[in-house]
């Protein structure tokens, strides 16, 4: 299979639409003497054959993103009732590679829901409702609940067109101090900050090394001075502290976590592609 | 002044607002023997003294976008007719310090408009509309005329907003032979590809030193083979040619210069923050 092919089996040979379908339980896959073969169900169905119309011996790549690490080419044998069959991709593209998290503080509006497309298709692992001190707007649980299913068809969306493999993780809304005990002792904490003593963001990215890393994004209105003695004391505690700034330009809240994931995103590119040279 | 009246007084002392406020002709500056007085214009006016509420004693930023060299705080003395005594500030904010112009494909709908307000907060010399082989969408220089004012106070809101000094530029639009043809001859066309010998953004963007760049951002369909050959032509024939790459993942057109805004602008933070210390 040459990559034209490949790429044109990916979209179905379409300029648009997702190149990578999501598995859910819904979708059955039965292990024949033919093959896998895969028995859409509704949802996947509805995609493939009435929005795409997909005809038959149309290709397009699945995953199962609870197994991100395994990818199908499916090619589809009939339409009515649907069976698509599925050979298993040997891996080329793999996921991007820092782990990284972004905690960003609730924004009025739709501005934190407005996040979740870029940061799942930027790769942050898991996106995290911080409950910052001067957040204008709270979360509980049950809050959260209610827009959980729309969160996860946010993620599983922007993912398919991106060709995203694995699930990102919307955990539950935490307060900075519960982020900070939470953190693995391995992780990095990128604070953003304006004020204080503050390297700028790329400075800090640049020797960061390839360990998880949690970056958190506060308010419109600035972290309290209690939320900062808390950071303070997580470095004196030994935590991996760093405190970054984006600039003298003052970025609005829906912006600063889509720069900061950008640049975790390209900075573990470059830092892959250096490996790789290192090595060859 | 201590950092803080000079924060308050960017805003003032308000959470949220434009932290400086760019003056236009309708605005009138007179040099008094009592020192500089603003008599603001309508838009001003109604600005500061409707939306803000702005009394007297109160203080604002001020900046002559034309001349963003120069900042002034101004003190209201008199709100009706409103009269603002203005004094040169000493410079501790320095414009975004690398030069780059974003050139991108336009996108479907409000896609290419939505990029005005990141671009310009993100410190983007020139935001040029890219008429690209597979574009959805031309706009001729009458359709840009007609959308021109709209811009332009997108450029004036953001820039307010978020502290910037400067005025960010649209160009016309071009092809990107045209775009190629006007690029200055010390400057680097960072050329944006999923195909081709392309390296990471994050590597490239760490060696590609101060001089000013242009990334080029195709349309959702890709480049085309012909204008892939124009920048193959351009880098023979002695260009400053990086093709760069933004991961394995599919990022759409909206995002797409985001992100390269963001490496961009954070790239350059680096830059400075090591030659300050090399310097110290």
């Amino acid at each position: 299979m040459t990559d034209r092919d490949r790429g044109e089996a990916r979209t179905g040979g379409r300029a648009s639409g997702p190149v990578l379908f999501w598995l859910t339980p819904s979708d059955r896959v039965e292990s024949t003497s033919e093959g896998l073969l895969l028995y859409p169900g509704e949802i996947l169905s509805r995609h493939l054959f009435r929005s795409l119309r997909a005809g038959v011996g149309e290709r397009f790549c699945f995953v199962d993103p609870d197994r991100p690490e395994r990818r199908f080419l499916g090619r589809v044998m009939k339409d009515a009732p649907p069976e698509i069959s599925l050979e298993e991709l040997a891996m080329e593209t793999p996921s991007p590679r820092r782990t990284f998290d972004l905690a960003v503080a609730l924004l009025k509006g739709e501005g934190w829901e407005d996040l979740i497309e870029p940061a799942a298709i930027l790769g942050v692992r898991r996106l995290v409702p911080l409950l910052a001190d001067r957040s204008q707007l709270r979360w509980s649980s049950d809050v959260l609940a209610k827009k959980r299913e729309r969160f996860t068809a946010k993620v599983r969306e922007a993912s398919q067109l991106a060709g995203r493999a694995d699930r990102m993780e919307i955990s539950e809304p935490v307060s900075l101090g519960e982020l900070l005990l939470k953190l693995p002792s391995e992780g990095s904490l990128l604070f953003c900050d304006t004020a204080g003593h503050v390297e700028p963001a790329g400075t800090v990215l640049g020797r960061l090394g390839s360990a998880p890393a949690v970056a958190a994004i506060g308010p419109e209105g600035g972290w309290s001075e209690r939320e900062r003695e808390l950071v303070e004391e997580f470095g004196h505690k030994g935590g991996r502290l760093h405190r970054i700034s984006l600039g003298p330009l003052i970025l609005p809240g829906r912006l600063a976590p889509v720069v900061v994931a950008s640049l975790l995103s390209q900075e573990g590119e470059r830092e892959e592609h250096q490996k790789g040279e290192g090595s060859s």
